[in-house]
């Protein structure tokens, strides 16, 4: 007892989840996962250790902190990293399977590592649950991603969002009209998709702004014409039809732009088939996703009246997804939720209910010679598939028992001590509607179902 | 496309789950956690990166393998290490919210790491599936452990199992008795734990071994008339009251011996109020359970047509769950199953039902004027709880398609071309039975779900 104790603490930017919060959290997980796979996703699990070439692609220069892995003792052949994301993860596993068939729709969920310094709301270690169709150019493959994504919305109970899209063909296409060079299109991106955070004044700015010398790439010293085409095609808004109507007239004659724009319209008219309603989703051209992985469509979801958190749910179309393993070209397109972000941007929108534990019933222990008889009760309840507990803790008094099931928030008390025991009853309290009723010893299961079909 | 590529591999000792294997898993694993949420126990979550010292109680000598962690730039403050099991990380949770009501009954799953050398059927990445309840002295709180475990085998279809027990008071008693000190216990433990494996002969041997000089610490030395004695107790066998009778005589007058036995038998009669039948569980002497920080029953798990695979599932009561970092004394009891290993048993015993994919019906691409009509289709089967895919990969002829629904085994498929399109009507093909029949067009959802209900 006098040896010096540890601290039991985390480290800085990992945490814990209690009951109350795994709870919700897994309810939310189920939800989710029942859509995924609705929509004909099937479950993949990968190794959270990989190799960190395959994690970097072998750059010296990743950008990402990453977390290492080395053993305590011995030798180890590789470099070692904890993934960052699925979407490697997923890479690896489609390039060292050639033959899995085609397309290979995947739902996967697991926590991911990032080393990025700790801020609030911001976690080195979080989930991210990943829906991708692999090995399929068909923009309906896009289309299915967004209309998976409003179900999954709109199982969580949610109906003020918005999936907005659009497709990094159309900037391509506008780079070549505007007569900026496709290598600059990279920083574009940048800069578009910081538009909603800092409004349209600071982008014009910064794309305008001139380069100090040859080595500062990031100024992108666009003239005042292709600064004009840039801002007019962000500005584009209204209905669907009506955004892809001027896409048309303002991006003709860019050939990759007009494959884009009919891959919008591809999609417009799946999820109008599909019957998705359109208040759940609309062409934005603003749309950019910073990550320049992105090939074609793209997609973020914003809630109508949480739009500060910024996109909760997001993806797009990879077309060079395992390029980085084999010779062969796979596209692949997919979404993926920070699960994290979302049941904190839920919670605040009051759409998380809160209990702190599953248990539906609780038995007292109010007369320590029965033990036999309250595992009699315990077997008949879990039988009949109720979450039942029986108090085995340290408490003695009758109050301070029940006091364990109300600040638990338990809804149902049974009560059975030597006076119940000889009249063959029992007590069954239902602490929703502060009530009590003794029925026969018989009826217990009975009672107790009832009144949890009383609900809360 | 010339640039060097990096190969798609996994680190030794680590893993990919594809969809056959995760569709089985998470079968079993849900099956398991609704057992374990109708015995009352409720989910918790940790950090996955753990500081170090919390890990080794800060040990300098920490004799398992550990996979450290380190950020691939910038600076740290503490050293970081990967979990090797939920116990400790129950432990800090506990120390650290001193306020949790007790008992605190709670189950985890998650995936632990150890550096071990990777072996054939041993990973360095698996996964824990954990019960406990901390916070309680009560032997019911044990025989409740006993009663999930014999619960969870059975919700996994499992009838041929047992799940034996005993109780480490019972050896400090009988080093009471024998006259070896309680120091040595803990070297007795390791050699009766692998009694199932060398057998009687060989345990012998090792327990009257004497050492070669002082330094000699695992040679024990014993006196022959110790050995007997340990010999005696190790072979009791037969009904539980017999065992219990039988240890009472071989025991008597070892205080702590007593109080272990007194524990053996409140959790048989809980057992048998519980009604959990007696071919599931028996009480075995020689059960050790080789990790000393056990303090009372221990439990083990073991399939009677595959004992050769040790336990699947074991645990036991450790009463000094949080010494390390407080000086508070919290109890706890639980068990832990290696997913990983009891999947791989119950594949080997026919106890895994694989399916390649979760989809039940597949709209073949029959006719690429057609994508409306069938995203309507999509809707309608998927509304209707169907698990649906539509085909959209680069296969073009009728049977090649087929040949997707024949290989992954998905056991509805639907046709419709443009002559279907024409007659209003669609084909649902019964991939099990090989039947098909055309049936009016608004009566698609019914004749899969008639299909599916066939079963296999």
């Amino acid at each position: 007892m006098s040896e010096r104790k540890i601290e039991p603490s985390l480290l800085s930017g990992f945490r814990d989840y209690g009951p109350e919060e795994m709870i919700a959290r897994e309810e939310m997980i189920l939800a989710i996962r029942d859509v995924y796979e609705r929509y004909g996703f099937d479950p993949l699990d990968t190794a959270v250790i990989e190799r960190t070439d395959v994690l970097t692609g072998g750059r010296e220069d990743f950008e990402m902190i990453l977390f290492n892995a080395n053993l305590s003792r011995g030798s180890q052949e590789s470099k070692m990293s904890l993934r960052f994301d699925l979407t490697v993860s997923l890479a690896r596993f489609v390039a060292s399977h050639p033959d899995l068939p085609k397309p290979f729709k995947r739902y996967q969920i697991g926590k991911v590592y990032r080393g990025e310094k700790p801020q609030a709301g911001r976690f080195r270690e979080f989930i991210q649950f990943d829906v991708d169709t692999v090995g399929t150019w068909s923009p309906i493959a896009d289309a299915e991603i967004i209309e998976v994504m409003v179900a999954a919305m709109r199982a969580l109970d949610v109906e003020r969002f918005v999936v907005r899209f659009s497709n990094r063909k159309l900037l391509d296409g506008l780079a070549e009209l505007a007569g900026f060079s496709g290598g600059k299109v990279k920083n574009v991106l940048r800069v578009v998709d910081k538009l909603e955070k800092v409004g349209m004044e600071s982008v014009r700015a910064e794309l305008l702004k001139q380069p100090v010398n040859e080595l500062d790439r990031n100024a992108l010293g666009m003239s005042k014409e292709a600064a004009d085409r840039i801002e007019r095609f962000l500005s584009i808004r209204g209905s669907s039809d009506a955004v892809l109507q001027e896409l048309r007239t303002k991006l003709r004659g860019a050939t990759v732009a007009e494959e884009g724009i009919q891959e919008l319209e591809t999609i417009v008219r799946y999820l109008r088939a599909s019957g998705v309603e359109e208040r759940f989703w609309r062409i934005d051209p603003s749309i950019a996703r910073g990550l320049d992985y992105y090939t074609g469509p793209v997609f973020e979801t914003r809630l109508l009246d949480f739009p500060e958190i910024g996109s909760v749910y997001s993806g797009g179309r990879y077309d060079n997804l395992v390029s980085r393993f084999t010779n062969a070209i796979v596209p692949g397109t997919g979404a993926s939720i920070g699960i994290d972000r979302l049941f904190v941007a839920l919670e605040k929108l009051g759409h998380i209910k809160k209990r702190r534990t599953l248990c539906e019933a609780l038995i007292l222990m109010l007369d320590k010679n029965l033990p036999w008889e309250y595992a009699a009760m315990l077997k008949e309840l879990r039988s009949g598939g109720i979450r039942t507990n029986f108090y085995l803790g340290d408490e003695q008094s009758f109050q301070a028992q029940f006091n364990v099931a109300v600040s638990l928030g338990i809804p149902v008390v049974i009560l059975y001590g030597s006076k119940e025991h000889e009249a063959n009853v029992v007590g069954v309290r239902d602490m929703i509607r502060r009530t009590q009723r003794n029925v026969p010893r018989a009826e217990l299961v009975g009672e107790v179902k009832r009144v949890l079909s009383l609900g809360r």
